[in-house]
């Protein structure tokens, strides 16, 4: 084989990853935004066989040499195609290591998992998931041994959420955030609350839409290349750096709900869009962690999003939006209204300040739970125990406790952590940037073109191109979790005047 | 090979040829209906490589040794297997006949024609169009050579389309129509034509939407399984028989024209959704011919959406939806207006009468084009000289002209005949229902039940278990366009008092 060719056919091998990874997003995509309610089971049928081909594909003994072939020769190819195929070997390593068998019990079991987990949610009854579930930790124990049996299962599984990252880095990490999250948090519930009831006037759908277009605009996200969609579930689905969709969900008496899902998803989006061209149908292709990802979000939605000059920025065209439901609040009002903090039971509604308890909960049962020192029957009681020790609050019921999130159903143990960096990585870029340049001035004019170009120059175009530590550091230096809990100090005492 | 091996193998070839085509087709109704508006590209990577794949799937001569395997054994075979068999050997032999590379080439030229036409058609300049429509008719003169090489090459193109089908045929089809068509129509023309001023107020998009819903469910859709979006141009894509959607365009200032989209696409859609269950998932889930799918969506549209009783039944529903635009206006005006018949420039917009005299244009202008016998620099002349004798109108420039249409430009030669036979075949389907059962008294009631239940029994269950010809022989008898004709005669007669 010349080089020539081994590349042309590392190219061909990316693109139809691509369209197969593409084919099924648009699936999901449709499944979730205009498809008949009753119309799962085809889907199910085509997603299943795209998994399949995909897999057969990926997995071929041919591909294997081709990566090796093309290592072996890394030292004279362009560094983009370089970082491909040592990912490409990575990915392929790993799934060349799972028993082909193992494989597609587990996609049969995940498909499964979903559909258990949502009735044990609806019913709020742990004891109908947990046999899933039980299955799913073993599992995962077994695969992070494939992914890696140099390290300690957990450490294993983090790392492909997040590489670099495991238990000692978190452990530390969260230490740092709980022991000055918890005192400021304390304070905070000793002073008076805000007034946040003109939240949950009626805010017609229509106008919340109209709302979500002109909050696109400001995000200066091109409509040519990023359509808004309605689902269950707020989400984000990119199909390459032109062609990025989000989500939102629209609750008449929950106006910010909207308005944060479309700034957060929004956040994602500009990510996806902002990844060079030159890595475009590769699997560099992309944003390059889900905790850089959710850097990326989690500064537009509360960096930006939540502060004083931005609300400030957009409240008088807001009140234009809904004039009979804001004409007698103020920018101020808003703002503190947005960012009143209270402990509270779920995750996806928690504000600023707390959300990295609720994660820390999961982050420990996970630990355990993989680690072989929790049982998976015991989850309840820990998380309820956890729920108290962290946040304060007694949990009511499975549905508001250990069934809230779909993570663990789909199989994903290790993401959570993610959210907490993606908040503390926003954080250090967010100082960062303000000592490159003039971030407030433009954004309390509504301006938000400066803030893109900085993340788009400094992360965004690198995609998968660097490791997410890497990129991060980029950035914005040697990753330091102090400059989080500095700015929620900073931001808390100031909003309840500590 | 054991018989049940080869089975097996059978359906999951099956299910994975359905998997990438309800992949294509989803990435399909994404790029026409949500997807914003520069993304073209990335679908077309997709597309591309999952039109790719299929190929390669379903040409690999294992496929043939499968088929051929099951084909030596057919005796044994439940009658649907044995069909699949059968309709699988004559596909893998046409595609295997298919030298690669011209395949491959031809998927190339039929991608960029769609664009040339596109801007063609804006500039109205044939010329444009010349040199790609010559190669597209030169590769289909080819390739009916490689479908079947006994046959004239038109005749194994139209064969494509509506099995059984030659020029023979339809030389004489046509004839019959055309025989009794003209005179009806010069007739019609010396009437005063009926006042139909009132479908161009201004309906708005939203009253139109609801209307929509309304309508679907007069036609009995059930929208758990059938979902409508809005295109450019109104189509109907079915994913499986729990699963199809159909779209439509609304002109503010055109109701009728988004009315009779629902309801021609619905037809379309109650086709797909009464194939039996047994068939999914294999070749035979599907209607079996584009002029049996015709003959479902003109049903609907034409003999029972155009007729008098239908229009009497929904009109006040209609006044209810457009109290504004319709208060002024009788059932019997409205149902004069939607069946205004006159020649015209564009098929689409045709009326029920003049309908057919479009398609003769075309089906002429294919036969010679494919034939031999007409040079394409000549289809512009050609197609005014036949608007002039068959509809006696002036055609003032190509995009009203021989550049109205997609179909060539999708490299389909043979289409258009379809839509025509498809109304023949469905005058003579109602014929036999109204001796078989009381049609109009429940139609006039807005009751459908009966009419759907007679054509899901009759057409719509058998999917591609039989012909085409058997299809319709199984319904209502031997063919015969004068049933068709008659019908025109009828209804034109009493609406034109002639």
């Amino acid at each position: 084989m010349e080089l020539k060719e081994a590349l042309a056919r590392l190219a061909e091998l990316q693109r139809k990853m691509y369209a197969y990874q593409a084919a099924s997003s648009s699936l999901y995509l449709d499944g979730t935004t205009v498809a008949p309610k009753d119309t799962a089971e085809g889907r199910g049928v085509a997603l299943g066989v795209l998994a399949g081909e995909r897999h057969k594909l990926f997995s071929a003994p041919e591909v294997g040499e081709l990566l090796d072939f093309l290592w072996e020769r890394r030292d004279g190819l362009d560094h983009p195609v370089r970082r491909q195929v040592e990912e490409l070997r990575r990915s392929y390593g790993q799934l060349t290591r799972i028993p082909a068998d193992e494989y597609m019990e587990y996609a049969v079991l995940t498909n499964q998992a979903s559909d258990v987990w949502h009735r044990a949610k609806e019913a709020s009854d742990f004891q109908l998931f947990r046999p899933v579930l039980e299955k799913l930790v073993a599992f995962n124990i077994k695969f992070a041994g494939y992914y890696d049996s140099s390290k300690a299962p957990y450490d294993a599984l983090l790392n492909e959420y997040e590489r670099g990252v495991d238990m000692a880095y978190l452990d530390s990490f969260f230490a740092t955030l709980r022991e000055r999250i918890v005192p400021l948090l304390h304070a905070v519930m000793e002073q008076e609350p805000p007034d946040d009831s003109f939240l949950r006037r009626r805010y017609p759908v229509e106008g919340q839409r109209r709302f979500s277009d002109y909050l696109m605009e400001v995000l200066g996200l091109d409509r040519a290349h990023c359509a808004i969609g309605e689902t269950e579930h707020p989400y984000t689905l990119e199909f390459n750096n032109k062609d990025v969709r989000i989500t939102t969900h629209y609750h008449e008496d929950n106006m910010d709900f909207s308005m944060y899902s479309v700034i957060h998803e929004g956040g994602h989006a500009k990510y996806e869009l902002g990844i060079a061209d030159e890595l475009q149908y590769t699997c560099l292709a992309g944003g390059v962690s889900m905790g850089v990802h959710e850097s990326q979000s989690r500064f537009y939605e509360n960096l930006i999003g939540r502060s004083l000059p931005f609300i400030q920025a957009i409240f008088p065209k807001m009140q234009e939006f809904f004039p009979g439901q804001l004409a007698d609040v103020t920018a101020e009002q808003f703002y503190r209204a947005v960012n009143k903090a209270q402990p509270s039971l779920i995750r996806t509604e928690a504000d600023e300040l707390t959300y990295c308890l609720h994660v820390m909960v999961r982050y420990e049962i996970e630990k355990q739970l993989i680690g072989g020192t929790l049982a998976v029957k015991d989850v309840p009681g820990t998380w309820n125990r956890l729920y108290k020790e962290y946040l304060g609050v007694d949990v009511p019921d499975d549905r508001r406790g250990c069934l809230q999130d779909s993570h663990w159903s789909g199989g994903s143990f290790g993401y959570f952590p993610s959210y907490a960096l993606g908040s503390a990585y926003g954080a250090q870029m967010l100082r960062n940037m303000e000592r490159d340049m003039d971030v407030w001035g433009p954004v309390s004019r509504g301006d938000l073109s400066g803030v893109s170009a900085w993340l788009g120059e400094k992360i965004h175009r690198y995609g998968g191109l660097m490791e997410p530590a890497d990129v991060v550091k980029n950035a914005c230096g040697q990753f330091d979790p102090t400059v989080f809990a500095d700015y929620l100090e900073k931001k808390y005492s100031q909003l309840y005047a500590l």
